[in-house]
Parts: structure tokens; C-alpha cells; sequence
């Protein structure tokens, strides 16, 4: 026969990931005891049952999941930890929801340092605690080596949704304006940097950061704020796309307008790139009603995140497509990126 | 520079997972939408936001998580579809909660062909929709050719804790009964056989089922059913073993009711394993007051799935460790495997 049926494990703590680890027995506990429940202490996850009871909920629960599987894991502005528990956050934030409660799957690679496993835990340690969620249950599994790459995270978040909250695309109209929450296209650029070994110049950085806190602020303005999405994979564009393509509806974005740093606006023109097309991981895009678009913006600018957010556009009643008005006038249109700029960037 | 900012996509629609399909734009809402939302159809996920908006819980949220990993990716009775799902639905039913929503995230190696990608996500559908669970919301992430292995798959699952239930291990009381609700060791030998090709016989194949219904009829019984745990990785012996170390009970198994497979007996003394150390993925291991043991029996056999159903054990108030009573009388302490003897099994 030609497999093995155990491998060796020695008795001293490994300071690397062993196949053992993720077999569900002793290791495994170890592993659990020590990294996690010790980082994310609290007593649903404690009773370390195959899932956690929440204590109840009024209202309806809102539910999402992502994977983070972004290369390098530590980047200038986060960390793939980070990002997994922000991710999450944000996407109920965007829902209209208040974050509560996140259940977290790691895949594990062969051979993966500890001390690695324990920097990630420590900042989604810090990022949740940030945030007021609780980690109540989790998974851990380890693939041989060359199986995954490193550390790959799953994160499910649950939150209530906020009393009287109405946001869907098929609220958006004709004659909404489009608010960016911030600079575009920091988190993309950043990653591509520190991963490729660019030099870029300075002050390419994450924008890595929980949105609940400033939409909670927006919302306040009540039904006049439409639609919310953070544009992350394929950035404002994508998100653009896919609102034209759900409403039928036409997107005119202003170039003068969009916020972008000084950073990125030179290193995105070094690369041929469209800040549009690029991620961002700690800002978000509404869509609300013209009337209401100055009290946004001061909302908005009221909050740490939301300094430099402004209005980069309106919506049109047609053609579906989305379009940008330069600096001089003229229209082209903004297309999607069809190929694959940027893999692993979240 | 050494890096392609951009790689070709054919126009025509590509029969292998690219890069692209994880960028978020155009490409991946086309798999979305020819893949996935075809087949998982229903309303909540429909609406493709960052988060599913659930209808109105009564009770109290029970949530989990886990993820699939398994090779090869279609064995004999099951596959990595069936398992994510059937994960979700058995971590739900052995916390004691009727299982309702799911949501799925998708670590896709590119490359993929679709048509695999076709298969697991039929199979998904099968086993939700037989289980009656809907999948409300997902993520698809691609990484680079050799960052992963084919499909890894993360599930998340929403249930209601049915009322009156308080299943907890600090429940278990000396005098107990252990059950086991059919054959053990079926679905760990049913994966090493399939991958690694292994002439065991006929017979071995996984027990990968649902276990919602059956989980549900045992909780008829009321109060005296103590704790419910799915034997997964590390077999009955991690499930006992971790009972032990949180109780500071004993566990006293008997070898000659233990209910094993032919299959699962020659194979397993060919191979030199355990099969109290070998996985399952559709058993459950209950431990209940003794009074109640014969009606458990009864109300488990009832179900297709509990044929086999047996107490193959009693809860002792110490030594602090895991025996098995062999047919002699003999007793010998059954250990964990502290090996990896079948990573990526589930």
C-alpha cells in the first residue's frame, strides 16, 4: 500500500499546522482551547457544541457569508482577519442591519506557523470587539500541504434588521443621486502593491474598515435613502452594472467628483487602471433621493470614515448603461473589467 | 513588470472556472445566475444582496458553521454537495433545532470544469430541498490554479431551537445510556477507499443522511434525552472523549454491541484502524437517562435511518476516561487517534 494511515506527531506543542489538527480529536481541542476560545472568549462559544443557541432575537434576522482568501495576508491597512470579520459587517451593514453575531470557518494549510493562525485571530479578535459582535461558533479544517494556500476564512454574520428599514435596488429612480462614502479604489491598489512588490510611492493603504456605525448615521435619514452596496470585487463599477442591469435604469457618474487619493489617482494611471474597477473594502455606495442628498453628504462627513464622501453621480431614466462625464463634458462609457485585474484581493 | 494585469476570457461562455468568475463583475454574475440561482430558485436569494432577509423567527436562533473539504469530490453514497448540506442540517438537528436556512460560500480553484461545479450544485439543491431548508444567500471566490483543490464549500445554517429543548453535555449523569442511532465507521472508510483506490470489498460506502426527521422523533421523548452529538472526525471516540474532559465522567462502551458493517469490520481489521475512531455523516450519538433507553431504541428504529439503532454504552461516574468492554469482559482503554489518519474526509 502505498499511503500513509498516521503521521507523526510529536509531544511538544507544534509551532506549525499538522494534518492533526483539523482530525477532530485531541489536537484539534488543543488548537480550539488555546488559539480561539482564548482569543474570542465568551460563553456561546464556549460551550463548543456543533453550533451556538442565540439568545432572541426581536425582529427579522438578516444572514450573510463571504470567504476571504486575499494574498498577502497582512497588507498595509489590515489583515485577511480583518477583513473577514469586516466583511461581514459590512454586508449587513449595507442590509440595513445591526450586526450581531458572526460564526467563522478557518481551512487551514499543512505546515501553516502558529504564531501566523495567531496574529490573524488576534486582529478578528480586535476587529469584532471593535464592532460589538460576538463570534459564537466556528470550524476549523487543515488541507495537506499544497491543498490551500495558507489560511482561507469563512465568516457568516447575523444581525436584526434596523425597525423601518426599506433598501432594494427597485427603490432606486430616476433623478437619486449616487454618494461614494469615501476615496476609491485604496484597497485594490494596496494589495497589488504590497503582493507584486511595487513601488508605488506612499500612501497606497487599505481602506479595510466596519461600516455599520456610519450607515447606521445614514439611515437615520429615513426612506429617502434608497439602496446601499459596498463596492468591493470589480469596485463602483460593478455595483453600477449591476443596479442598470436589475432596474433598467441608466447610471451617470461625474469624474470630477469621484474621490480619489493622490496615491491611488498615480499609481492606477502608472498601471493603466480605472479606480472605478477597483476594490474597496471599508466604503459604501448609496443611492438616495435628490432632496435628500445634502443632509447625506453632512452625515456622512460627520464620521471619521465618511470625511471625503461626496456625490459622484445621478441616475438616469436611460439608456441602461452606465456613462462618465469628464472634466470637459464629453461621455464615455464605463465598462466592467471583463478579464481578471486583481485575483485573491479580498 | 512580471505580472499580467489582465487575462484573455473567450466571449463564448467558458466550460472551466477562470479567474474572472470570482472578479465580481460581469462574468461573475453570470455563474451566479446560470449556476446557482437557477438551481437553488427562491425569492430570498433572488434578490442577490450582500445578505438574505430572513421572514420572522419565533424562538431562538440556533446558528453553525462548517466546512466541506472532502476527496475525492464524488464517493460512493454521497458527495461534497450532499455533505456541506447534510453538515449544516445534522450540526442544527444535534443542537437540538429545526433546520431553516442556509447560506453557501464557494472557494473555487480555477481551472474547474464547470460541469463539476454543475454536479455538486445539483446535488445541493437535491439535499436542501429534501430537507426543506432554502439557501438564502452565497459567495463565490476563484482562486489561482494550485491555491486550492477543485471546491471547498462553507455552509452556514439558521434554525429555530424547538421548544422545551435543553440538550447540553452537562446534562449527562452517571447511570446514562450511550446510543448510537446505526452502524459506525461507514463514512470515513468509504472515503480512503475511494481515493485511494483501494480493493476493500464491496459495501463500503458513506452514511451521509440527513438527520433532521430522525433527531426530532427522539426529541418526542422530552427531557430525558441529555445530549446529541454527530460522530464526524474523530469517530465516537473524540465524541466520548470530549464528553469525558467536560464532565469528568466515564464512558463504558461494549464491543459486542457496537454496531459495525461487515464491510466496515473487514476493512477496518485490514487496515489496522478503529472504527469507533472513523467518521460518520449521518449517525448520532445520543445519551439519554436509562429509563428512557428502550423507547429511544424504538423510536429510532422506527426511522429508515435507525435501523441499526443501539446502546452501546453506559455513562460511569469515574475514572475519567473512554473503555471499551471487549466480548471477554475484558476492559481496555479506547484512545484518540493522535494521528491524521484521513485528513480531508468531510
Amino acid at each position: 500500500m502505498t499511503f500513509n494511515l498516521t503521521c507523526p506527531v510529536s509531544a511538544s506543542v507544534a509551532d506549525r499546522i499538522l494534518l492533526a489538527h483539523g482530525e477532530g480529536a485531541r489536537l484539534s481541542r488543543r488548537l480550539i482551547r488555546e488559539e480561539l476560545l482564548t482569543a474570542f472568549a465568551n460563553l456561546l462559544l464556549a460551550a463548543l457544541a456543533d453550533g451556538a443557541t442565540l439568545p432572541y432575537i426581536e425582529g427579522n434576522v438578516v444572514m450573510t457569508i463571504d470567504s476571504s482568501v486575499v494574498t498577502p495576508l497582512f497588507f498595509p491597512g489590515g489583515d485577511i482577519g480583518k477583513l473577514a470579520i469586516h466583511g461581514a459587517i459590512n454586508d449587513l451593514a449595507v442590509c440595513g442591519a445591526e450586526p450581531l453575531y458572526l460564526s467563522v470557518a478557518f481551512i487551514l494549510e499543512e505546515g501553516l506557523p502558529i504564531e501566523v493562525l495567531r496574529r490573524v485571530v488576534a486582529s478578528m479578535k480586535d476587529a469584532a470587539a471593535n464592532c460589538g459582535i460576538v463570534i459564537v461558533t466556528g470550524d476549523t479544517k487543515v488541507v495537506p500541504r499544497g491543498n490551500a494556500d495558507q489560511i482561507f476564512i469563512a465568516t457568516t454574520g447575523i444581525g436584526r434588521l434596523r425597525p423601518g428599514v426599506t433598501l432594494a435596488m427597485h427603490r432606486v429612480q430616476p433623478g437619486d443621486v449616487v454618494i461614494s462614502s469615501g476615496t476609491i479604489g485604496d484597497h485594490g491598489l494596496a494589495i497589488l502593491a504590497a503582493r507584486e512588490g511595487l513601488e508605488l510611492g506612499e500612501g497606497l493603504t487599505s481602506d479595510c474598515a466596519p461600516l455599520n456605525e456610519i450607515v447606521a448615521h445614514l439611515l437615520e435619514l429615513g426612506s429617502d435613502v434608497h439602496f446601499l452596496r459596498d463596492p468591493t470585487r470589480g469596485g463602483v463599477a460593478a455595483v453600477m452594472h449591476e443596479l442598470v442591469e436589475q432596474t433598467g435604469l441608466g447610471v451617470q457618474l461625474d469624474e470630477s467628483r469621484l474621490p480619489i487619493s493622490p496615491a491611488v489617482r498615480g499609481a492606477s494611471e502608472l498601471l493603466g487602471l480605472d479606480p472605478l474597477h477597483i476594490a474597496n473594502e471599508g466604503k459604501v455606495v448609496a443611492v438616495v433621493a435628490s432632496r435628500c442628498a445634502d443632509r447625506a453628504i453632512a452625515v456622512l462627513r460627520q464620521h471619521s470614515l465618511g470625511a471625503q464622501a461626496a456625490v459622484i453621480g445621478d441616475i438616469t431614466p436611460a439608456p441602461v448603461e452606465v456613462v462618465l462625464r469628464n472634466r470637459f463634458g464629453h461621455l464615455r462609457v464605463v465598462d466592467e473589467p471583463t478579464g481578471a485585474p486583481l485575483p485573491r484581493i479580498c
